[in-house]
């Protein structure tokens, strides 16, 4: 297993506990979080640590899947607020701290026209 | 580098390539195709290279980032149709050719209001 594999499940076990001390622990000083789907960035660990404490709601996680490689993790976690269900897949870089936070909320969307030929839904 | 990362570049470069002879060749016979967002699933090789056949628009790509452990691999692609640009986060299992795929296609939005006091813009 990986160093940062271990820190990025420490990373989801802290935010699930709002255990914010253990989370900041997983985190590099300069750590830069990115959302490309609205082109914001957060930069810095004192402002991200905020951002997750101060994020609206009562969310629930669970990792669905993790893949990591040295240096490199990606995870597909199922979020619940409520009712609601999403995902987030997130792109971590680090060696034993997170220094690079990169996330994609994908919502659900109809599919287009003319491709239920080969499709079904589930 | 693990056979399943081989597998995947040869995935994404025949897609590029339009090469569905090559294509076919990365995927086993019984894939299962899964699009979360939708609640779409497409099962079996050749229903899932007719799929990427007809897909319309002169899509073109390029992977951003891939992150691969043995029997998992993640990739991140950045798609143009024209001059619009997509991203698709793709998971893949497998052993020497691919037996799943999940993929994901978010899309941009504007970000909650609340905010701006941690992020910027970019």
């Amino acid at each position: 297993m990986t160093e940062l594999r271990k820190t990025v499940e420490r990373f989801w076990a802290a935010a699930e506990a709002r255990d914010w001390t253990a989370f900041a622990e997983t985190l590099a000083e300069d750590v830069v979080y990115t959302l490309p789907q609205t082109r914001e960035r957060i930069a810095g660990r004192e402002r991200y640590v905020q951002f997750n404490r101060e994020y609206p709601g009562d969310w629930h996680l669970r990792t669905e899947r993790i893949v990591a490689e040295p240096g490199q993790v990606v995870t597909w976690a199922h979020f619940t607020v409520g009712l609601e269900e999403m995902y987030a897949i997130t792109f971590f870089t680090g060696t034993e701290k997170i220094t690079s936070i990169t996330e994609f909320w994908p919502e659900p969307y109809e599919p287009p026209a003319g491709r239920d030929h080969l499709s079904e839904r589930y």
